[in-house]
């Protein structure tokens, strides 16, 4: 049915949240926006529209990943989760900068611009449940964005009428080195969840509320998508 | 201009923050969703769904509250703080329960409740304002919210031919009592601002950005009653 | 054994925190100044400045238990966690203010007054149990304060050697309405510790980093005591 | 009267705070501990001792930086604090784990061992600082840590009775790439004092209580060391 092979990072609670947030996970990954994206037809000033707001994204949600160190309980998780703000802060906003400049954005434009109300509503959804609850319940608010956009960049992998502009983003999430960050997380899921519920993962009395929080981030993360839409649409 | 006599708290601090909003402030205390509740012309589907979505702020909002008795620096300040949210866990949230209980929605059924993407933003906005800055930046997060709703209830004190419904809601905000807890939170916001900021508090490089947490969360509100009135339309 | 008839709260995840940190449970409840108050030993200047060091104690465990607000996950769990900062706040407190003030000892020396390690280190540790873990993190780490003094309470109930002053504090934690507060914590642990760990907590793979995190707090209430001691030879 | 040049990292923040610790500040940077590193008199054991509880607050350290990243308001101070995160974590406690191994002791021993009451202290002192105040009030925690280890390095600089050991240890903390470290600290804490308090920072109303967290922080240095001789002792 899928149009991409869905990655298999070996961890079941990952597919667990993957299957119980149903519809709205394809609605995420195959949202308009992201099959313009893929087709060509996503109107530029869409595009840059989001570029813009997901610069400010990124800064939020390296913030949220910082809550991750904070919030971690040995010195493996801890590695991870600082590999992962490193690749946030110096990689992916640093090809957001270069994107944008290219485009003729400056990062002061970037840094001037208005947060829109669903980039708020998704970054201080992911970092309140740092703060509300214990790791797991942050790692289930941050994972729909590291794995989704994998999937994102697999599924549009193939485009053939993508622009040279939307290619270079479809390459970034596609590439190893994003799926490297995926495998790490993955891992890192894991060993949390299994520190925090056992054996029987979805037993615990947690598992559905854990699922409600992958689905909450997930239906903000289509709203984040609509946003571009309609960003683009008013400029 | 305004049809009511704006509250005079005597805090500069406010009357600044107020000031800087502009339109955003009156497009907030104004808004269609208030003026249906003073002319009687807001469906009840809208109250209703408003009502319900408003139980699950305050209970965010109580959470907010709280983080200011976490960042407070003196036993004045947490005493402020903690009368704030006891009003609000055992008066504000409880009026909502009974409301809702004689509309015919139990309290299982408002915890229930989806909560919707503009809840979300507001409410983790202002709880991030505290993890990300210190008190005042949390408070210009808190005001609008604790002065707007006094200043609605004075707007719609008079009208005629709004419900008995919506007449109950009105009084709610209108009375001394809630008076009393906006004269507080002004106290709390003038003493803060005065140990953080100085003796010339516009002229402190911050101003200008606290300015801005004030103005967001004022279109946060904004963004609150228009998600009432969609949701009217919607059931 | 013990010198007192051990409260049941009918809350198993206690009674397993309790046994779990064995002896230095009973270090605790009977340490050398625990016991110089029964008897009247302790001397006036290790008790004045124990309280000095209980007031700066009591604002920030108060800050503590409004960190469990900002992690409730429930009405009924933040009600229960409101009621007790407003107990901390608008009775403990004012109590230890009363009788310091009594004592010769304003509010303000009270603020003034140097902050201790032994201080530092118990409440911070406490406040970070709840930044760095989830609800039941914290509430372990809050507990044996909490219910800690209720037994130091019904341990000195009977004696007959001891001062009017120290009587009074004696009173205050053995009497019917601090028992309240023990009994409506004990229920809020019970509710969040399933919530968390489910039908089987002592086998859910957190159980034993909860239980270290009771025995660290309990430890540090050693080392307050300690202080306490110290505190009265040096002045 | 220094036995050493104090570092000039053109900081008038760092000076202001360092010169307001007043004796704290050189009894922290010479203390017994510190002369028994540079005149090799120190025990082994001692040592040993102290880079065990080190380790578990490099960790908690490592948490705190991240707590900046949390906190962090520009995009440059992102990067600094994630910097700083990722120095602590991928060098210097890769560098404890690797001198401890070649002392006999593994990492599993390091991660067994219990948090002596003074680490405890400092740790969560400095954590809270940013949970309760904003990024300034963070960084005067983190400061005396940072500048004061290079200081340490440099006033050990040409110790000739040191051993082998200690002097791996002292040339970390003088060499060029800790003090890079130190430069840009330095320069994030002019930014942000400067954004916070503005042209004047000392006539700002927070000066005097930033003093004061930076002079807490050196107090429990100086513990941090007087337990490393305690422990020495002991074992």
């Amino acid at each position: 049915m899928s149009r991409y092979i869905i990655p298999d990072y070996d961890s079941p609670i990952f597919d667990g949240w993957r299957a119980a947030a149903g519809e709205n996970w394809s609605r995420y990954i195959e949202h308009e926006f992201v099959l313009g994206l893929g087709n060509g037809n996503l109107p530029r000033e869409a595009f840059i529209a989001y570029l813009i707001q997901d610069y400010i994204f990124l800064l939020h949600f390296s913030r949220a990943w910082a809550m991750a160190i904070v919030k971690a309980e040995t010195a493996t998780q801890m590695r991870t989760a600082a590999a992962t703000v490193n690749a946030l802060i110096n990689e992916e906003i640093q090809l957001h900068v270069q994107i944008c400049a290219r485009e003729g954005i400056t990062e002061s434009q970037l840094l001037a611009a208005d947060e829109m109300a669903e980039n708020i509503a998704y970054t201080r959804f992911v970092i309140d449940s740092g703060l509300s609850g214990d790791l797991l319940d942050l790692l289930a608010a941050l994972a729909p964005c590291v794995f989704g956009y994998h999937e994102i960049g697999l599924l549009l992998a193939d485009s053939k009428d993508t622009t040279p502009l939307y290619r270079e983003w479809i390459d970034t999430y596609r590439d190893a080195e994003y799926r490297a960050v995926c495998e790490s997380v993955a891992l890192l899921i894991e060993d949390v969840a299994h520190a925090k519920l056992g054996d029987l993962p979805q037993s615990n009395p947690r598992w559905e509320r854990l699922c409600q929080r992958f689905e909450t981030a997930t239906r903000l993360e289509i709203d984040f998508w609509q946003m571009g839409l309609r960003l683009g649409q008013r400029d």
